[in-house]
């Protein structure tokens, strides 16, 4: 059981419940938080106290990891954001190609924070002569026309969609075909794509849409 | 019941639930792509094929607003657009002040995506003297220790939190102290606010870790 543990660690040989995937890094924001602070050790009942997760979740979320908790002392904080760090990768580097380096494109690239969890963006590619070879914060910016030529030299398994989406589906099947394993789609266009390409769609503009409801709903009960 | 739903559709009253509230953005993209290649009616079948969501799915979630689809010949087009619009709100403005505009913070000012889903983004707060007092994109930044006082004549209801994890606490206490209604965290730190506040966890550091490992397991299942 230890050694299967133990073998996840170091590359995450398990499909983890997305859930899971989705809290690791919330518990990894508390704990860095409490290595700056001076803090040696923390239980997850401090962590669930902290961050208002249940602390049996929390207890199961870290029995993913290769680490083990000590009887009314808890975890050994720089160790738990060590490991949390490694097994969620944020510490390897993953190259990424940004496709559409308008607004919201040319924002990412220009996000530092991106790379802190790992992520590389080499290059980006946009079809607007505006752009094509220019350079954004050091990261050049491609002709789309060039993408399969350009994709095997760039090493990246990473495709960031933030195009308009009526090109959505059409920049998603190149980048399959060019050998893109995985896509990051940050427009609210529901793309396709074979069963071995990972998906995630990050729906900014969805996340408005439950604020505003929620919203609306307390200055209507208010009023 | 008809009369109930036109209520709504001007004002959203009932709390939808949020899968729900999450999948409309995708209709209302997939609708707003119909438009403009001039398609003048939809069934729930053809955009169940286009995004992957089932037909019946659809049609419980478009029961929500104030329209009907006609048999066999579906929902008009610009009418479920104009419609999707107004129910998610995207066409109303909601004022919006970003407190910290480091990389991240100052990125989504500089995203123009944002004003077409209905946020408009008024001012800046840090507590960087480099970039207190200047602005970006026309959007003045103030100084941190200005937010109570300037926040009434901004009439903003919505906070951004594009701050370092270590004080993302404690500028949500100031919002909420300054009459800030609603929280849009960007941050990887679990916020907690009074329960009459409306807090949206955009994680996109989480989704990275997802991605990470659906393809570190592909990864590893094919070498």
């Amino acid at each position: 059981m230890s050694e299967n543990i133990q073998i996840q660690s170091q590359a995450p040989l398990r499909e983890l419940p997305e859930p899971t995937l989705r809290r690791l890094p919330w518990y990894l924001a508390y704990v860095g938080l409490l290595k700056e602070r001076g803090v040696d050790y923390v239980s997850s009942t401090q962590i669930s106290k902290e961050i208002n997760v249940d602390a049996s979740m929390i207890a199961k979320d870290l029995s993913f990891l290769n680490i083990k908790g000590k009887t009314r002392i808890g975890y050994e904080v720089a160790v738990l954001e060590h490991e949390l760090q490694d097994f969620l990768g944020f510490k390897r580097g993953h190259n990424a190609v940004m496709i559409g380096v308008g607004s919201l494109g040319a924002s990412l690239i220009q996000d530092s924070g991106l790379v802190n969890y790992g992520l590389r963006i080499v290059a980006g590619f946009d079809i607007n002569p505006d752009v094509v070879d220019t350079d954004i914060c050091g990261v050049p910016i491609y002709d789309m026309n060039r993408f399969a030529q350009l994709i095997p030299s760039l090493k990246a398994d990473i495709g960031i969609i933030a195009v308009p989406i009526h090109v959505a589906q059409e920049v998603c099947d190149i980048m399959v075909d060019a050998g893109i394993k995985a896509l990051w789609n940050f427009t609210p266009f529901r793309i396709t794509a074979p069963e071995d390409i990972v998906i995630t769609n990050t729906s900014i503009y969805a996340h408005l849409a439950v604020m505003y409801n929620r919203l609306g709903l307390k200055n209507s009960l208010e009023s």
